[in-house]
C-alpha cells in the first residue's frame, strides 16, 4: 500500500474534533494546534473535562470551542461559511465505568452523533476519521488481533452498549464511504494512558496510580495474568495522525504491542512511586477481556510509525501528572 | 424457565406494529387483529407495500394506520391518550437487495427508530419486542446456531449495514431493560417465506418462484450446497407471539430448523410448478452465509412451539400467491 506523507505544517487547514475535552482528543487537538491548524472542538462534558477545554482555549488562539451535544446539534450556523478539511469522531465515552451509568448516551453518540459528523464531512468534502476501539474484538480468541478478525463480542452483555455501538459506528462510516464516496478512515484504539486522563473512570492505570499515591492497596481483578498493551498518549496521537494522512480507509489497529500483565503493571507502579501499597485480588468482572495486543503490521505497512515512549517512562510521566493534582 | 401462557383473546389490548406494511409484520398485524386487539400500524413504505396496509384497513375495523418514518416522528399527539400494551419493532428493511441501496436508512431505523420505540415503551409501560435476525450470527462457524453464540459478522462488509445495526438494536434493547427496566423481548428471525412477500427483493424463494413462473432458468449462487432453514410465515408469527407472551427477555431464535440446500429448494419449486426451467449457477456474493439453522431448544423450553407447515406445503401456498399476481 502507498506510504503516508505527513504534512510539515497545517497552516490554513481546519480540523473539527468531536469530544475535544476528552483525554485522547484533547491531546490530538493540541497536536494539530501546534502544527498551525485551526481546531474547532465540541464537547458536551458528559465525560470530557472542562479543564481540558479551558487549557486549550488559554494556550492556543487558533482553538475554537463549542459546548454542545452532537446528537442534537452541530454548530451549523457558525460552520456555514467555514471550510473544514478534517473531521475526527472522538466523542464517545469509553471508560468501563460509563457503560452501566450512561449506556443510552453512549449508543446515541456512536449512532446519531457519528451520522451527523459523516453528514458534515459529506457536505464539506472533508476527510473523516472514526475513532473505533479494540473493544470491537470483544474478548478476542486470537492473538495478536489483526484487523480482519471479526471479534468475539457478547451482543447483550454489560459492555455491549459500547462494543456494539463502536462496531455500528464503523459500519456507518463504511456505508458513507460506499454510498456517498465520503473519504473515511477508521482507527481501532487499544489501551491508552498518559497525563490528563480521567482519574476516576475505572481504568487500571489511574486506579493503580491513585491507590499507590493514597497509600491504599492496589486492586487487581482476577489473578492479574490478563494482559493489556498500553500506549502512551503522544504515541497514540502520532498513530492517529499517520492514519488520517494515509491513503487507505482502514480499519487500522493503533497502539503499542508491548503486552504487559495487569500484575506487572501494578508492581511497576508501586516501584516507580516508592509506595508501600500491597496488591489485593478481587473477582474478575463479567466479559472483561483476558488478552489484548494489537497487530500493527497493517499500520506499519503504510507508515514508519513506531511507539517512542516505553512503559516505564510513560508511567513515570503519568504518575507525575496525578501527583501534581493531589 | 417458566412456560408461556398464551392469551385466548386480546380484546381491549392495543398493539403497536412498526413496519406494519411489511411482509412479516403484515401477517403479525392480521394475527392480532383476529385475536381482537386494536392494532396501530406505522410504515414509511420505503420497502413496505401499500397493498398490505390497504388490505388490513379494508378487512379490519380495529386496524389504524399512519404513514410515517419512525426515525423522525411517532404519531405522538394521537397516541397521547392511548394506552399501548405491546410494541413490535419490525420496521427495518431486511432484504439483501436493500443493503447496497439504502444502507443509511437501514442503520437509522435500527438505531434512531428502535430508540424511539423503546422510549415509547418506557413512557407507556408497554412490553417491547425487537425483531432481530439470524444475520447477527453472520456467516456462522457453529451449527446449529444457539443464542449464546457471539456470531461471525464482518464489521465493514457489504452486509454489515444490516448485521451490525441489528446487533446494535439488540444491545439498545438490552440497555433499556437494564437501565430503565423496560419489559423487553428479543427474537432472532431466520429465513421466512410465504404469501405477500416482496417479489423483487433478491431473496431466494420469490426469485426461484418468479423465474419458474416466467419459464426462465433458476439462478443458484455458488454450488447450491449452502443451506437455509425456511420457516412458513404463519409459523413464524406463532413463534413471535409465544415470545411476546413469555416471561424471559431472550434472545430467542425463531424459525424452522428443517435445513434445505439452495439446490433442493430450486428443484422442489421446479417440481411444484411443473416448470421446464433449468438451474444455472453463478458466483456466490461476498459474505453470503454458507449455513443457517436455528437451534430452537431455548424457545421450546418456554413454549410448545413446533412449526406446523412443512416445506412442500408452504412452497405450494407461496407459489399460488405469486401465480395469482401474474
Amino acid at each position: 500500500m502507498k506510504k503516508v506523507v505527513l504534512p510539515k505544517d497545517l497552516n490554513g487547514k481546519t480540523i473539527f474534533v468531536a469530544g475535544a475535552a476528552g483525554f485522547v482528543p484533547g491531546h490530538l487537538s493540541e497536536f494539530y494546534l501546534k502544527l498551525g491548524a485551526k481546531v474547532i472542538g465540541v464537547d458536551n462534558f458528559i465525560t470530557g473535562s472542562r479543564s481540558n477545554a479551558e487549557y486549550l482555549l488559554k494556550e492556543y488562539r487558533n482553538f475554537k470551542f463549542y459546548e454542545m451535544d452532537i446528537i442534537h446539534e452541530l454548530p451549523l450556523a457558525d460552520l456555514k461559511n467555514e471550510k473544514i478539511d478534517y473531521i475526527f469522531s472522538l466523542a464517545s465515552p469509553a471508560s468501563p465505568i460509563d457503560f452501566a451509568k450512561i449506556p443510552i448516551e453512549i449508543m446515541r453518540v456512536n449512532s446519531e452523533g457519528t451520522l451527523r459528523l459523516l453528514e458534515l464531512a459529506r457536505e464539506k468534502g472533508a476527510r473523516f476519521l472514526e475513532a473505533s476501539t479494540s473493544e470491537v474484538y470483544g474478548d478476542p480468541q486470537i492473538h495478536p488481533q489483526v484487523e480482519d478478525y471479526v471479534g468475539h463480542v457478547q451482543i447483550n452483555g454489560p459492555r455491549s452498549c459500547y462494543d456494539e455501538s463502536k462496531r455500528f459506528a464503523e459500519a456507518m462510516t463504511s456505508s458513507f464511504r460506499t454510498k456517498y464516496a465520503v473519504d473515511t478512515r477508521i482507527v481501532r484504539i487499544f489501551n491508552t494512558y498518559g497525563p490528563r486522563m480521567r482519574a476516576n473512570d475505572g481504568r487500571v492505570v489511574p486506579n493503580f496510580i491513585n491507590q499507590a499515591l493514597r497509600g491504599e492497596d492496589l486492586t487487581v481483578y482476577g489473578d492479574g495474568q490478563q494482559t493489556r498493551s498500553f500506549c502512551y498518549v503522544t504515541d497514540l496521537v502520532t498513530a492517529i495522525h499517520n492514519v488520517m494522512f494515509s491513503y487507505g480507509p482502514g480499519p487500522f489497529n493503533i497502539g503499542n504491542p508491548d503486552e504487559k500483565t495487569i500484575l506487572e503493571t501494578a508492581e511497576l507502579i508501586i516501584k516507580i512511586l516508592n509506595s508501600k501499597s500491597k496488591i489485593v485480588f478481587k473477582e474478575l468482572p463479567k466479559d472483561d477481556p483476558v488478552r489484548r495486543r494489537p497487530c500493527l503490521a497493517k499500520l506499519q505497512s503504510i507508515s514508519d510509525y513506531r511507539p517512542q515512549v516505553d512503559f516505564e517512562e510513560g508511567m513515570i510521566k503519568t504518575a507525575e501528572y496525578f501527583k501534581s493534582l493531589a
